[in-house]
Formats: structure tokens, sequence, C-alpha cells
């Protein structure tokens, strides 16, 4: 690799000794690094639980994708961000009888593509779950004709064509398959297939938004955690932890480069600086729905502590709760939700975006929620 | 196909219209009839929830696997029965970080197999289920070593082996690949992979005793029904009822011969008969232990009232209940639980095996339990 090259090496796959190549080894040579501009402000869309491909044997599922397609395009022609997020639960797989559910995260994947802006994603818990079979199938309604290719099963030899048989069991695609399909299909997608020794956790990984002044120089660190659930407890193992130490370590030693988490599932640290539904939301947290109760991942393996432990970390953004939107501070650090994007997954509230704005010199973060409706709400200054 | 294999062709695969061919088609012309004997009774031992493949990973898991070999080896030996009826959990796959869970379905057979003596098998809850991920393996404890490939997965070229990636995803070997393997594998087994318009329901099939003055005569018709579970709710689809009510009415219209039901789950009918916990089992129901409530399938879509329309039917079997081991009658029919075989599952009632033993001329049905340590109890007469 020469230096023309290497300078323009700008997303750090970031992998364990393990053996993680990082898929944006070879193609990030040529991708467009994520970089500060001198005069503006570097602004990221989070989009948090599209969930798309519920129901796609009725009217309604498809009709909520094309709900969630609008959505996504509003807020991105009002922000014009320069990355975006998806903050996990993309797909409702198991609501997806179908063998291969990359289509329907390709689908979620569009609005940003045709605006040729780049994005990253992290899963959810739903995004590799089995089908869940709805029991009303099994009475005399019957089973809707679902995408099952019956045709390539041949009994004829007496022996069992596994591959095809096993497309009409709808066991979910896996984390990796479905990061994979994202990555090798789109030049765009800085998502990153992260160390194998953290497996069946996936979606770990750092990007780098370089410096105006030296594309080589980094001025913000984002950090990509996969939360669990679907195919594996929820939770965020201490050896994820563990590895989000030795990378931090590594990469900014002296906490001197501003931090930020990204993750579906909140931290059980969301539970103890939740606001009491019944006073509504007051300072210093931030927000407009408070809605239900904070759903945490199962256990907390020790990277709470660490993130505390970092000053460098200015804010820890999740998805899950369609019905919570705030940002409270804990520590030194902020704990924020995403607002539901999709009009897939449970929940009526109207659909938004969170959005963050960060400058480099001085650094700054502040986020505010655009909704679908162009208006926007909740702005909070996150690195004071 | 000739007279000659006509008259060998003793294992009826009565399938669908929807083009079941039924494994047995061509394997079975050579294979023994089942058939009384002119002068003793057909005997069949019922081994229910062998659980085999718990917490590989341990010592204790493998060491009940040796448990269940042991009480097998000891019923067959004292009961020496015509045919063996493997009901649902033979394995724990919920439990097993696997790829292919065909070799514990092949470890659970094998006391039946190398005794020469034939079998069949229906599926259970756990059989197919994926492997759930202990929450204690992403603690700093980490994940013990699992039999996963990762040699295979090559990520140079920017591509990734999905075959081999999936092989570490443990989402459970499907129902069609389980009883494939064991038909293949197999000139003992007289399972049958049922019909396709059934889906994702399997093992759904008729087995013809004979009578023993002719091989083409029919004596009792045992049925066997895939009761769900693990990839699929917990029922006895409408689709099912109606195709237990085409075959019966097309091999046994007058419903002259007598008829016996085998499947996992009990239905809710179970719960009708249920002796109170607190008054122990007494007349007209027969058993020895009763130490919780029935756990029924999770609706009724009619096979029940089939079964009770049709005097031919005598006997309905099911196991997944390890703490429950009594028969009870039910308008004009018996319903059975068999006795907890396996040392695998939950429960530490000792272990035995429900023995049924017919006769043809008179038909009569009779039953008991019998305990790996050679005691025998619960005898009751089915057919009266």
């Amino acid at each position: 690799m020469g230096t023309p090259a290497l300078l323009l090496f700008l997303v750090i796959a970031l992998a364990a000794k393990s053996g993680c190549r990082g898929h944006h080894e070879a193609p990030s040579l040529w991708q467009s690094p994520l970089r500060f501009s001198a005069d503006s402000a570097f602004k990221i869309a989070l989009f948090a639980d599209l969930h798309y491909g519920e129901n796609a044997w009725t009217d309604w599922g498809p009709a909520q994708d094309d709900n969630s397609d609008r959505v996504m395009s509003a807020v991105l022609d009002m922000e014009i961000p320069d990355f975006v997020i998806y903050l996990g639960d993309v797909i409702t797989a198991n609501n997806l009888p179908i063998a291969n559910a990359t289509l329907y995260w390709d689908r979620a994947l569009s609005s940003t593509r045709s605006r040729g802006i780049p994005w990253c994603s992290v899963f959810g818990n739903h995004d590799d779950a089995p089908f869940e079979w709805p029991s009303e199938w099994f009475s005399a309604a019957g089973i809707p004709q679902v995408i099952c290719p019956p045709a390539n099963i041949s009994f004829s030899d007496g022996e069992v064509d596994d591959a095809a048989l096993s497309d009409c069991n709808f066991k979910g695609t896996t984390r990796v398959k479905l990061i994979s399909a994202e990555i090798n299909d789109n030049g765009l997608s800085y998502s990153i297939s992260g160390p194998k020794n953290l497996w069946p956790s996936v979606s770990n990984y750092v990007l780098q938004v370089s410096s105006s002044k030296d594309p080589k120089l980094p001025a913000v660190f984002l950090y990509f955690l996969d939360s669990g659930g679907g195919s594996y407890p929820e939770v965020v193992s201490n050896a994820q932890a563990e590895w989000f130490l030795r990378q931090s370590l590594k990469i900014n030693p002296d906490a001197s480069i501003p931090e930020i988490i990204f993750w579906h599932i909140p931290s059980t640290a969301y539970k103890k600086v939740a606001p009491m539904p019944i006073f509504g939301i007051h300072k210093p947290c931030v927000g407009s729905i408070n809605k239900e109760r904070v759903a945490p991942q199962e256990a907390e393996w020790g990277i709470m502590d660490m993130f505390v432990d970092r000053p460098s970390i200015k804010a820890v953004f999740a998805g899950h709760n369609h019905g919570l939107d705030w940002c409270c501070p804990y520590k030194n650090l902020w704990l924020c939700f995403a607002r539901h994007t999709g009009y897939g997954g449970y929940g009526d509230w109207p659909r938004g975006s969170r959005i963050l704005s960060m400058t480099e010199q001085p650094f700054s973060i502040e986020s505010w929620i655009r909704m679908e409706d162009g208006t926007k709400h909740s702005h909070v200054i996150l690195s004071s």
C-alpha cells in the first residue's frame, strides 16, 4: 500500500488480534473519508427501529414500509446529514417468513443510498431473529402463501435437498450474512463485521471522523457495539467490554479525542437516570416522550464503568424503546434515546429522527429531533 | 413393482394428495413387516423425553446421556419389545451449540438399533429448537470452546463463506433434516417424513401392524402426529386434523380396525381428565406420579373431536410432562402419558418406559410401566 493510498485510508477497521480483517480494508481505499469540513458542522441522522418487513403477507406491512421510506426521505431532505446511523431493528426478522432477509435490509438503506449519503449500521434484537409462526396460521384459516421454493425439493431419489429445505424454515438471516450483504453491495456503507472472537456479537467496530486540517488526524471516534438479542441474549459481553478498552487505549490513549457510543439496547444505567413517567421530562433531561419503562440489556458486564472512566466519552445513543426519546446526564456523559423512525414495530408516537451535529474546533456536540412533518424539538447540548 | 414385492410392502406410507412420497416406499420393500405373530402379543416400548445432548461442554451432560443409554438398554433387555416409539424430545436442541444435531439423535437410537429392534419417532418441542446461548457465557467466564469451524471461514477475498458461517449460528437442525438422517441411515427406522402440505409439521404418518394371518391385512393402525414446538407453535393444526380424517376414512372407513395415537405434547383434553394433584391418582385413572400440571398444546383445532367420533381409537399417548405417568379414560378412549425415560430434561423422578402389549384375536391392549431398576407398575387394560 503506497503513501497516496494510505492517505485515503480513513476508515479505521480496528480489529482485534484474533484476525478480523475488517471488510473495509480494501474497499475503503476508495471511499470518501468521514471528515469535518473547515466551516460547517458534521451532522449525523439516527434511524432507529425501522422494523422493515412486518406482515409481508398482508397489505398493512408493505404500507408501513412505504411510510418508513417517506420518514427517512423527509428527514434526509430537511437535514442533509453527512452520515446516517441505522441504530438496529432495521428489520423485524421474527415476522419474515423468507429464507433471506437481506432484501428487506437493503430496502431500508435505499433512501439514504439514493441520496449518496454514507451510512453504517448496528444490530438490534429483531434483525436476526427466527420467524415466529403466527398461531392462527394453524387454524382452519390455514397458512398463507409464503416465499418458499418447494419446486426445488426432490424426494424422488430418496435423498432430501437440505439446502432447499432449509430455505423453508425461516430460521433468520444471520448477523454476518446481513452485514456482509450490506458491505459487499454498497460502496457507501461504513459498517464493519467485527472481530470474530466477539461472536455471536457482530457489529462491533470504530469509525474515525477526521479533522478538516488533516485526514489522518482523528477529530472524533464513533464506537459501535452489538447489544445482542435475536439469536443470543441481549447483552454487551465482558469480551466486548475488554475489546472496547483495548481499542480505546490504543487509538486514544490519553482520551484527548472526543468519543461517542452507539448501540441498540440501552444499558441498565439508563434506568438509573430515567425520568419518572408521571412527572414528564424535566431538566436536566431533555426530550418529548417518556411513555414506557426502559427495557435494558439483560446484564451489565463492565462496559459502563469503562465509559465513565473516559472523560472523552460524551454521549451514548440507543434505540429499542419506541416510547422514549430523552437525553439525560449520567455522571460525566449523556445517555440518549434516538427517536422511533419506522412505521414498523410497536407504538404510534409520531415518527422522527435524532440528529447529532458536531463542530471540530472547539469541539461541540448538540442534538435535536427532526420529525417527519418537519418540526424540530428537544434541542440539547451534549458537550457541556 | 411385481406381486412378490407388493406382498412385502407392508409399511403403508399414507401420504396426502400433495405428493408426500414417504421415504419408505423403496427401502420398505425389504423391511421386515410390523406384524402380529400367531401366538404372542405385539409389544411396544415408548421412549419419551430422552433429551440427549444437554450441556455437552460440561461433564454433567454427557454423563446424563450415558444414563439414558443404560435406561433404554435395561428396558429393552427386560421387555424385548417388537417395536420402539421415540415419543419426542429425543434431543434438547436448544442446549446444543453445534450445527448438526443428527449425531445426538443417532446416539439416542443406538440402544434400540444395536438390538435389531425396529422403531419410529415423532418430534417434540425441543428437537429442532435453536440454541439458547447461556447468559453466563457473556460474563468474564467467557464462551466455552464449542464445535464451530472457523478455519473454513475466509475473509481474504472480501466474500464470506455463508455455509461455513451458518455452521456457527446453531439455529437448530430442521425437523426434515433430522427425520431424513434417521430414515436414510437406518434400515430399522419406520419413521416417515409426512406430507409436505402439513409443513412446518413433519412427523405425521400412519403405520400398519399386520395380521398374523395375512401380511396385507391390517390388525392395528398406529397414527403419529407432530404436535409442534421448537421452530413453530405447539399445536396440531386444522390441516393435520383434516389429514387425519381423510387418512382414517380411507384406510379404515368403517372403524373396524383398532387405532392408537402417538404424539409428544398432550392435547387440552388431558387437562379435563387430569387427577387433582393433592388427591393422588385414583380409579379410573392408573399411574404412579402426578407431580405437575398438564402442559397442553396451545390450541385445539378439532382433532380430539375426530378421535372421539371414531370408536376404533383406543388410546392416545403423550410425553412432554416428565412428572406425569397416568392413564385416564376420556369419553370412549384413554389418554395416557408415557414415562420420562431420559436423564436429560427436568425432573428427578425415577426413569422408566411405558410398555404397550396388544393381542390380535380378540383384540386387546394393556399397558404398564417398566422401570430402569426392573420393577413394573401401573398396569392398565386400555381395550375395555
